[in-house]
C-alpha cells in the first residue's frame, strides 16, 4: 500500500515565530479533489494536536482517515467540488519537520534543540504550502480543536486571503484549566526518567510518561457523561481483588488499551512542543483587545461549532467568538451541539458534525 | 505546642472487610466539647481522603483545623452543645494504622503488605472508637467527600445507631470519571521508579509521582471557572520563554507550590490504599438495587449538600440520594450550592457551608 502523502521541502530557511529557524524544513501533506481553473475552490484543514495529514482515504491510500466521515465525494467537505488540503503540522512527527527530524546542520535529531514552536509557525508553514500549490486564495479555512487556533493564527497573519472560515470546538486561546491539563501532561512525560532530557532511544521511549499523558488526554477529550453511559461501574472481573495496583473497572482497562495504541505512534518530544504551542497561542496578541484582534480577520463568512459537553474549549469560548464576529458585521452561523463525546465529538459524532458542516457550505 | 490527638490501640485484631487483618491497630482521633450525661450529643466526622483528625483548633492544639470555620463554640457544629469526634481514617498516615505503620508481627512497615483497605474498614474503626468512648448512639454522623461514603458505609453496617445524617459533596459510590481520575493518580505514583514497589526510603520518596497526582487532584477538586477567575491567562513573566519545559502561566506555578506542600506530608502508599478504597466502595453492594440498599439506612433525618461546580461527585448523585431518602419517608433537607470551588467548596466556601450545616442542626 503506497501512501498518498506528499513531501514538500522548502528551498529556504524557515524563521520561527518566537526566534530561531529551521533549515529547509519539510512539510508533509495530502490532497483530495482537483484545483479548478479559477483556483478558487481550495479548502485547507489545520489539524488538532495529534492527527497526521491523512484526514481521508484516497485511491492511493485506502486507509480510513481521521475525518473520513466528513471529507470525500458528496460528503460535507465535498471532494468533487473542492480541492482539499490537509497538512501535518510543522513540529509534528508524521512527515513534517519536528523534534524527531534530523537537523541538517548537525546530522543529529533536533530533539530539545528544536526552536520554540508556535501555532503561528504552523500557520506560516500552511501558507508556504499554499504558495507552493499556486493557490491564490482559500475558499475555506477549516480548523477543529487546536487546528482552530492555527486557523485563527493564519487569518491574523494573512488577512484578505480567505473567504470562509470554519472554527470547530476551539477558541481564541486556551483557558486556565486547559493550560493546567496540558502542563501536567508535559510534566508526566519529562518526569519519566526514560525521557532523558529528550535524548531517548527509539527502543527505549518514555512510555510510562506518554501513557499517563495520553490517559489524561483521553479522559478530558471526552465527557464524564460519556464514560458513565459507556462504562458505568462495570467491573473487569467479578472475583475479589488481589492487589490495590490492579485495575478493577472497565474504564481503567479501556483507557489503558487506548493509551498503548497512542504511545507507540507519537514522538514524545513532538508532543511536548505541540502541547506548549497550544498553551502559548493567544489571538489577543494581535490587538488591544480580543475584539480588536478578531476584527482583523477578513473572511466574510464564518461557521462556528461548539459542543456543550466540551470542557477543554467550553461553549462560552465559541459564543464569545460568535458575538465578536457578529458585531463586526460578518455572516456568522453558530451551531451548539448536544454531543456527549466532549471535545472529541468532531471526530466521533459524525452524523451531527456532517450536517453542521454541510449547512455552512450551503451559505458559503 | 502539644497535640490534642489521642491514640487508641485496639486490644484485639481487626478483621478487614476484603480479607486479612491488622494486629492491634491504633486509631488517632481528636474531640471537642463534652459528652453529656444522657450520652446523646455525639457528632462523629468521617474525613475525606487526605485530612487528619485535626478538624479544628483546641486549647491543647491551637493550630487551625481543616474545618475550623465549621466546628467550634457557637459554630455550625457547636462544641458547646455537642461532643464532636474526628478520627484519622484507618489506612491513613496521621496516627492511625496504615501502610507506613510497623506491622508488630514482622517489625517492618506494612507498606504494600497492608491488606486491601475498604471504606467499610474505616467505618468499623469508627465504631470501635465510638464503643471505646462509651457512646451508645450518634446524634449526627457527618461525612464530607469520601467521608460521606464512609458515613454511608457506617449507616449500612450499623443500622439503628444514628439519629441524623449529613452527607456533603458525596454519593453512594464513585462515577466512572472519578474512578478514572483516581486510577490515573495511583498510576502516576507507581510509575515513579522511586516508588520502588512501595519500598521507598523516607529520604527518597516518589516525589515526582506524588506531585503529579496532587496536581491532578488539586485541578479536579476545584472547578474550571475558579481557575479562570483566579488566574485567567496571567503569565509568570513578561519576558519571552527560553524553554518549552519552563512554566509560563500563573496557574502552573500555583499548582506547583500547592503540590510541594502536600507531597512532603502524605505517605504515598497510604494515598494508594485510600484512593483505591474510594473507587471500590459501592452502597449498591448492600441490597438488590441502590434504593434497596439506601432504604436500609435508619437515620430518620438527613441533610444533604451538593455543589453545582463539583464534577467528582456531581449534583445528580446527591439528588439521587435525596430522592431515595424522600421515597423512604425520611425528613430530608437538600441544599444545592452555587460555590465556584468545585468539590473542595466545603473546605473553602465556609460562609455558604456554615449556614447550610447550621440549618440542618435546627431541624435535627
Amino acid at each position: 500500500m503506497s501512501e498518498n502523502k506528499i513531501y514538500f521541502t522548502l528551498d529556504e530557511d524557515f524563521q520561527m515565530h518566537r526566534g530561531g529557524f529551521l533549515l529547509n524544513p519539510t512539510i508533509a501533506y495530502e490532497t483530495w479533489g482537483e484545483l479548478n481553473n479559477q483556483k478558487d475552490n481550495a479548502v485547507f484543514i489545520f489539524t488538532g494536536l495529534s492527527p497526521s495529514s491523512h484526514a481521508a482515504s484516497s485511491k492511493k491510500d485506502p486507509r480510513e482517515g481521521w475525518w473520513e466521515g466528513i471529507i470525500g465525494p458528496k460528503k460535507s467537505i465535498d471532494t468533487e467540488k473542492f480541492f482539499v488540503i490537509c497538512m501535518n503540522s510543522l513540529g509534528s512527527c508524521f512527515g513534517s519537520t519536528g523534534p524527531s527530524s534530523v537537523n541538517p546542520k548537525t546530522n543529529d535529531k533536533y530533539r530539545m534543540t528544536f526552536p520554540i514552536l508556535s501555532l503561528e509557525d504552523i500557520a506560516r508553514a500552511g501558507m508556504k504550502l499554499i504558495n507552493h500549490l499556486q493557490i491564490e486564495s482559500l475558499h475555506t479555512n477549516v480548523g477543529p480543536s487546536i487546528g482552530g487556533m492555527s486557523s485563527i493564527a493564519f487569518e491574523l497573519l494573512f488577512p484578505g486571503f480567505t473567504k470562509n472560515l470554519i472554527l470547530i470546538s476551539t477558541g481564541p486561546h486556551s483557558i486556565s484549566f486547559t493550560i493546567a491539563l496540558r502542563s501536567l501532561q508535559r510534566e508526566m512525560i519529562y518526569s519519566d526518567p526514560e525521557w532523558n532530557n529528550g535524548n531517548y532511544h527509539d527502543s527505549q521511549l518514555p512510555l510510562k510518561g506518554m501513557k499517563l499523558a495520553r490517559k489524561l488526554g483521553m479522559m478530558t477529550y471526552r465527557s464524564s457523561d460519556e464514560w458513565l453511559e459507556r462504562f458505568s461501574r462495570e467491573k473487569i472481573s467479578k472475583t475479589s481483588i488481589n492487589s490495590i495496583l490492579s485495575p478493577s473497572f472497565q474504564i481503567e482497562s479501556y483507557l489503558d488499551h487506548n493509551a498503548d495504541k497512542f504511545t507507540s505512534s507519537f514522538d514524545p518530544n513532538a508532543y511536548l512542543y505541540l502541547s506548549k504551542a497550544s498553551d502559548l497561542f493567544d489571538a489577543c496578541d494581535y490587538g488591544n483587545s480580543l475584539d480588536d484582534s478578531i476584527n482583523k480577520i477578513s473572511a466574510s463568512r464564518v461557521g462556528i461549532i461548539g459542543v456543550k459537553s466540551d470542557f477543554l474549549f467550553p461553549v462560552y469560548q465559541q459564543r464569545q467568538l460568535v458575538d465578536i464576529f457578529k458585531r463586526s458585521g460578518k455572516l456568522v452561523e453558530y451551531l451548539e451541539l448536544n454531543s456527549i463525546q466532549g471535545h472529541d465529538s468532531f471526530l466521533v459524532d459524525i452524523d451531527k458534525f456532517s450536517s453542521a458542516i454541510k449547512s455552512f457550505f450551503k451559505i458559503f
